[in-house]
Formats: C-alpha cells, structure tokens, sequence
C-alpha cells in the first residue's frame, strides 16, 4: 500500500495543485497602495493582455473572487439593461449564465445542445438572422461539466459576421488554449488565476476590447462588478478599488513567470494534451468508456462514464486514490452517471500514470471485473 | 541610517501584516470539495458565529472577494426590493454604502455627520419616528476613514425599539472590538479575514441572524452575491456554490487559531488598544495634532493633521519611512489634509516605537521645527 503523501495531487478542474514556488509568493505581506505592489500589479496585467494577443485593442480588469464573479461582472457591465444575450448552453456554465442574466433582469435566449455535444454554430448563425434584438453572443471555450470543447473560432465568425458583441469564458482554458484577439474577433474574455495559469484561486480577469468598456458606463448592477468604474480607477491610479487578495496576485505574478518559461501558452498547452493523452489511453486500457470521442476532447478534463459492475463503488474509489494521494472528482452530467479526472495544474505524465496505477490496484481491491458503463 | 527590511511592517488599514505561521499555512494546495476543506471551512465558519456571540440565533456565510464585497451582498441580500435603508454615513466607508444602494436600486437616505464626529443616534431616532418606509439602518462600527468609533450600541437600541433591522458594517474592527449579537441586538454583521482576525485579504463573511436570511430568498441582485442561495448551499453540501479562496481560508483557519491564543477579541483589543496609546502619545510628543479626542479613537487607526510648516513634505516622509521598513497611508478626510498611521496587524508596541523613532529621524532630516497643522 502506497503511503498517503500529506498533500495530495488535485486531478480536477480547480483548484489545482500549484508550484511550490508559486505557493512561496505568499509568504510576504504586501501594501495594496504602495508603489512596489503597484508594479507586480501592472505587470500581472500587462502580461496578461499579452497572453490574450490584445495589445493595443484590449484591457485587462483583474477582479478579486472566483472565476463566477468575473463571468457575471463580464455578464452585467457589457450588456447593457436594454441589451439581448444569445448564450450558447452545453453544460451547467452555460446554464449558471444563464441564472446570472435573470438576476441581472438582462434578456438572453438559450441555444442549447447535449452535454456530450460541442454549441452549434448554425443555429446560433439562424438565430442571429432572425432575432435583430440579440446585441451580444456567450459561450463558453471548454465546457468541464463534460470536458467537451467548443468551436469559439467559428462562433466568432458567424458573430462577427452578424455584427454582434462575443463574450467569451474561458476560465478552464486561458494559458494554454490559444484564443488570440488579434485573429478571433471577442470582445471580452474571461479566466481566473487558478486554472491552466497555475495560480493560486481568488482573482479573475476580464479582457476587453477597449472600445467595448468605455460604451460601457452606467450599465453595471452592482459597484463591485463594475469592471468599467475598476478600469477607470486602476488606469488612474494602477490601484484597486477595494482591498485586492495581494497574495494571491503575488502567486499569479510568480505563476506567469513560471508560465513564461514552460514555453508559454503552446508548452502550456502541450504538456496537458500529453497528461490527457495519457490518461485517456490509460483509462481505456483498464476498459473504461471515456464520454467524448478524441475530436472534441478538450485537453483540461475527462469524463468517464460510471462502469455497471456492481462491484463498482464510486465513493469507494475516490476515497482509497484519496488517501493514495489523488483527488478526483465527482460527475456534473446530468445525462449519464460519471465521473472526472482532470489533468491541468503542476504535474505531468508521472503523475498521470501514478494515478491510473492506483486506480488499476483500487478495481482489483473492489473486485470489478470489468469497467464497461450501462447500457453496452 | 536604518537598512531596509525586504518586508516592510504595514501600518495601514489593510493589508495588513501578519503572521509567518498564517502565511505558512498557504503551503499547501486543498481541494475545495475534499473532505479535509469541508471541515476547515466548517470550522471557520463555527468559530466566527462564536466570536460574534451568535451561537444558536445566527449563521455565518462567507463570501470571497473584499470587504465591500460583503457589504453589498449583505445589503443586496437582506434588503428587499421594496425596502429602504438608513444609512448613517460619518466617511467614506458610509458614503460608499449609499452608492452601493443607488446601483442596487434601494430606497435609501442618508444621515450625515461630519467625518470626525460619531453619528447622531438621535438624528436615527427621529428619522425613524418620521419615515415608516425605513426598514433597515446601517452603520459603519469603526469609520477608518478618520479612525471614528461610532456608537453602535445605542444604535442598536433606538433600530430595535423602533422595530427596524440593523446591519453593521464592522470590517476593520471585528475581532478586537467587542458586539456580541445577544447584548447587541443586530440582524447582520459583516466582517473581513484581513482586519484585526490578521489572516489575508480575499474573504468576507456575514454573521446574520437565521430568521432574516430566511425571509431573505430571492431578494439579491447578483447571483455570486446572493448570500441566501450562498448559504442554503453551504448548509446542504458544506461546500462554497463556486470555487473559494483556498489558500485564504486556510490561513485565516490558522489566524483564529492564533486569536485565540492571544486571548480573542479582549487581548487582541488590548494589544490594539496599547498600540494606539503609544502612537496617539509619540506622535502628540513630536508635536502632531491627531484629529480625534482620545474619547472618539478607536483603536485601529490614527488621524494626523498634517504640519503647517513648510519644511514639511507627506511624500517624503512616506518614501523615507517606507524604505526603512513603516509603510504608512494617505489620508482620506474631506474636511483636512491629513495622514493615517494604522495600530493593527501582527505588530506590537515595539513596532509601533520603531515607527515613531524613524519618523522623528525624518523631521529632523527635512528640517521641520513645528508639526502644528495650519489655522492654529
């Protein structure tokens, strides 16, 4: 029996495990207005315009709280109360903004397709057409409720060609996806520290096109989401607001260092499409049905249908790679019982071989013959 | 000539220094669904409902983000559409909760004081008397724009005879300043992990009265800031709706830990109080005028008015100051020019002579021979 590391390795889709470098930024204490955090400020947005391709068209407003707060900051400063949102659904993120526009008593139309279904862009195309009152278009870049990858390049066209505003959320997916401004016409996107940055959890940030924020004033419903009146003030006087978590910007800033040099976005990027390529191989080779098929498999996180073998005990899984040092996670399908792995954050193959390995001696510890799901 | 400390003591309203063991405690990764971080944040939360007396009447439900995020969640939760609220506004932190409510589109008037001056219990009074449209007051515990203790006892008696519900703002003094909710009647109070508890800035919480938050469903105007959803949630599953700020919480786990080692709010209020003395005293004897009677400081922050003498430069005392290890703030007054020295934070009465020393050091360099503020 393997012996429990006292920090396991997070396989979900945040928080993550993080460097322990990037966890060592928080070991000072910073004053929000003083001039040295409002250098690692500017530079933490700066980079992170950079990243996103936008320089010269787009800001960056960073936003203390988790990747929901800076989607529905997004959601309520750049449509405004007379605005009209089509959100492309094919997940609970897309359904949550859905929530959010209620709240936000902003007029929206859901285009919905299956969990294990990438949004469709002719349909988004048609309702364009036929709906002139929709001013913007959401949707979400990898969906982790299945993992699924969706086709913003194309949404963004059709967008585009209809002369409408694109939103974009690209939380689990910002650092190592590509999305470039400069090639993909958005008019915001949105991610957070602690996805496939690597960061610490605690801050989003929202990439606009600059335009788009000024035409913006006045439409917020609350102060603290008012990334237009948080631009403003920042560009004044490169401070927040209110309070910033200073750690937690401390860890980004060391974060985008260590990002920078993996190789940025594309080493990024390449060193989670091979913890995924692992995985699902693995996962297959132990006879369990992944639910997407190679094609639209984002490289952030899979989805495993649950086997049938009676034998099969979820909890009891989770619990023993638990106390071997792997946090999984739970199903969020509402279509099919599953479960998740991810495989972003700071670890690689060996860690992605470590877990299959522990999974493979769990199935013999349950006694579960074979991994195939339901309904085969 | 002092050598510069790497990290500068924060003597601010926050961010604030604290201490090496809370920062420690962010050394590791927690998943946030884990059962390990259920059980911190369940105890977290236990532990704040016992620090503000509120075992068995109320609940606490946390929030990320900032102070000011808290505080328009607490009004934008517990105040229905159709309510209105009386604020009591004697600084910044007052006239900020006005247009927090012009963005929430609550009804609210506001009851002014100037900004070194307690607000007017019997100004609350009549109003109260005068306005049965006025169902909810609100006041500010310790104002830190001048350093103002405001009278919120007796608030609290005039808002309950007069059957209304009172909501405190107690950010900067939760922790070291007593309001127990059994002696104090109030339906919500809200705090912050980076004031007098010494953890890190990127969580709020609100300590509210279960009966309130119950009849306060589908009153928020943000999804993320919906403290009702936030804590039905939180009660089914023990965990947060979105992904929490893990790393804060687990240091502001260990910064109750070490609260209670001190002695909780009566020895941490007396480390702060003794603070307060010694800097109140220095800096009268260096021939500073604070604005404040001692009977109106709270201990938490101090008011200087600034020297009149010519040879007298904020700026540069700040810069000297900071690099030899005191970082403190500007002022924030409407009425005076002023400065602020902070007395709280993980730093004690040698810290505060240290301050004190340099700042000494200072005038002599800058040449000035009276800290008179003008018009004396």
């Amino acid at each position: 029996m393997t012996e429990p590391r006292r920090e396991p390795w997070l396989l979900t889709p945040g928080p993550l495990t993080t460097s322990r470098t990037v966890k060592e930024a928080m070991l000072r204490d910073w004053g929000s207005r003083d001039a040295e955090f409002i250098k690692l400020n500017a530079r933490v947005r700066e980079r992170l315009v950079e990243l996103a391709g936008g320089q010269g068209t787009h800001v960056c407003v960073p936003l203390q709280g988790s990747g929901t707060f800076i989607v529905e900051a997004m959601l309520g400063t750049l449509v405004p109360p007379s605005g009209k949102v089509a959100i492309l659904v094919n997940g609970a993120y897309g359904k949550r903004m859905v929530r959010i526009c209620e709240y936000l008593r902003r007029a929206c139309v859901a285009l919905e397709t299956a969990e294990d279904t990438p949004v469709a862009v002719a349909t988004l195309d048609a309702s364009l057409e036929a709906d002139a009152a929709i001013t913007h278009v959401v949707v979400v870049q990898c969906e982790t409720t299945s993992g699924v990858l969706n086709p913003v390049e194309e949404i963004a066209a059709v967008t585009a060609r209809h002369h409408r505003s694109l939103l974009v959320d690209a939380m689990s997916a910002f650092g190592a996806l590509p999305l470039d401004a400069g090639r993909v016409p958005y008019d915001a996107l949105v991610a957070s520290s602690n996805k496939c940055l690597e960061g610490v959890p605690g801050v989003g940030f929202a990439i606009i096109r600059q335009t788009a924020l000024e035409a913006a004033r006045g439409n917020a419903h609350a102060l603290s989401f008012d990334l237009h009146d948080q631009w403003v003030a920042m560009e004044k006087t490169g401070q927040w607001r209110f309070t910033p978590p200073t750690h937690v910007l401390a860890a980004l800033d060391q974060a985008l260092v260590e990002h920078a040099a993996e190789g940025g976005t594309a080493g990024r990027g390449a060193r989670y499409a091979k913890n995924c390529r692992v995985l699902v191989d693995g996962l297959r080779a132990l006879g369990f049905e992944t639910l997407l098929p190679d094609a639209l498999q984002a490289p952030i996180i899979v989805t495993v249908r649950m086997p049938a073998d009676l034998k099969f005990n979820f909890e009891t899984l989770y619990d023993r790679l638990a106390r071997r040092g792997y946090v999984i996670y739970p199903g969020k399908l509402t279509v099919a019982d599953s479960f998740r792995i991810g495989c972003i954050g700071r670890l690689g193959e060996g860690e992605m071989r470590g877990a299959l390995e522990n999974i493979k001696q769990i199935l013999a510890e349950m006694g579960v013959t074979s991994c195939a799901p339901a309904g085969r």
